[in-house]
């Protein structure tokens, strides 16, 4: 498979996850317990990672798989930070306003970029941070409150614990996510092997999220397993397996992609999802948001496109241009 | 000069011109008649260059001026424009709210490259493409109406005709632009000379329109040349000195460098004013302001900056860019 149809199907699922989360709802409140979710897309994604190690073992030459104490350590780490970030998240909540929130988030592409240069020592080109920052200006402006939203003031009025506990949330999301590339690319084992030990440590910290919670709740609905599919509908089901398939192909994309292919993917699924809730739910379409989309696409060009398609100026060429050009073939040939 | 510092004077200029006016207001209303700075700006440009041209003629050798009746007839075509405009303009704003005109204004941007390419045969690569959208998007940002402004469903609610005249009005504020830079570089004339024959009919038309508006108004407050000073004040003086001003700069620069410095100039401009009246005019700044000027910002960057710079990845390059930049080598040497 390529990485963009990846990253395509990536998009329309995490668009989806959104939309089914909003139609699993009861007039606006959630019939089953949220925290059941996410442990139970882990035990699917761990499921269905050993079905498919089973089946890649039956064929010859056995896939390559690293079993050494040392190397499986590793693999608690993502769990660890996420269990972190949403503590963080949830301290960042009590200090800023939902919708500054949901403005900070953007801060997320910008650190995943310096992150990936940082601890991958990956390098962009001026053009490709510039296209970075651009994404997270696009996601930003189609999320402008536009006239006619009721309170106003609120907007970056909170004290300064929250706009710093806002970008440690952004780069612990970031970290987690480089953290993950490098662990999947540190050997050739085969994925779905790095799959099961990641999400066995995900099954068990999202385990031991709904016993702290039963424990939190004294017990009050019963124990976890008496009431986990209390509420459950087809679309929570839904919920369950987009998650859980989402959560798949973004192992697939921290292998054989990277850490930028998935911010994009994931940013243009926010924009997804806001022009299906114009349909879906009565969304009011706004000016911001289809300058936001454009912005978007104009990065995803000057990131991917090849330097020769964005700089190639057929047949008239101004003379300090040519120049320019050649300075650059000389330079290119000589390194 | 360098072309930079005329554009970067342009800019302080084009953004005092929007803050001289309205500190030429006395409560939000003009004092005095404001056809008549138009009418004193040009005799102002008119006047200067008069000057420098008498002062470049005592210098030998003489400076080139072409003086045949073919080429004169030329020059008032922009003015001719610009009176089209301005009545298509007036014809705008009987079908949409100011709000709306101000967005579309915008537009003029991307026509501005549209015709630059077309009349002018100028080729942009597609990343200059992409900085001109982006330009037209980071000014239309800034625009973008917040929360808290009181009528909200106006905006983008014209009929038809409205935008129609709105895309119309953007093509001759451009046309006029390009044709002027096609009159300055058409030949090796001394730049004092175009100016003074495009100066000249620019006072025969505002004077022209200074006398119909007095058989328009019945001459009820005397003809233009009894009341032409009523109600001036330094700072109305002010706004004449500067509106010249920024004339010949435009002038300068449609003679030696383009109609794309301009319009980059004159949007600066725009956000300049922005920022000087969250100081001079307690204008509340909003995150859309702040996010518009980052883009414009990057906008520059992409269309000035050259291409090695935006392109240069030292050290670690990614196996499959070595093959396109080898690709794009090969491309530029066989050329």
């Amino acid at each position: 498979m390529q990485w963009y149809s990846v990253a395509a199907l990536l998009t329309v699922l995490t668009s989806s996850q959104g939309i089914l989360t909003t139609l699993s709802q009861t007039n606006g409140k959630y019939d089953y317990d949220y925290a059941t979710i996410p442990f139970l897309a882990e035990v699917f994604k761990l499921a269905v990672s050993c079905l498919l190690l089973w089946r890649e073992c039956k064929s010859s030459p056995l896939p390559k798989m690293t079993t050494d104490w040392k190397t499986v350590a590793l693999y608690p780490i993502p769990s660890v930070i996420y269990l972190i970030h949403n503590n963080v998240q949830f301290a960042t909540l009590m200090y800023v306003d939902t919708s500054t929130y949901q403005i900070m988030g953007n801060l997320k592409i910008v650190t995943t970029g310096i992150l990936f240069r940082l601890f991958l020592g990956r390098r962009l080109s001026n053009l490709q941070w510039m296209a970075v920052g651009l994404l997270a200006i696009g996601t930003t402006t189609s999320q402008v409150r536009g006239c006619g939203v009721a309170s106003c003031d609120s907007l970056f009025s909170a004290p300064i614990q929250g706009y710093m506990l806002g970008v440690l949330s952004a780069c612990l999301s970031a970290l987690a996510g480089i953290y993950t590339e490098f662990l999947m690319k540190k050997n050739s084992d085969t994925l779905y092997w790095q799959n099961i030990q990641l999400y066995t440590f995900g099954t068990i910290f999202n385990l031991a999220r709904l016993v702290v919670d039963d424990f939190r709740g004294g017990f009050e609905n019963g124990p976890w397993w008496q009431r986990i599919f209390n509420g459950y509908t087809i679309t929570t089901w839904l919920v369950v397996l987009n998650l859980g398939s989402t959560g798949l192909l973004v192992s697939w994309l921290m292998k054989y992609a990277d850490n930028i292919v998935k911010v994009y993917s994931t940013s243009m699924a926010m924009l997804l999802t806001m022009v299906l809730s114009i349909f879906l739910f009565d969304f009011k379409p706004t000016l911001q948001l289809f300058l936001g989309i454009v912005i978007c696409m104009m990065s995803l060009h000057m990131y991917f496109a090849p330097s020769k398609m964005l700089l190639d100026m057929p047949l008239a060429v101004k003379p300090d241009e040519e120049k320019l050009i050649e300075d650059s073939v000389d330079r290119r040939t000589h390194s």
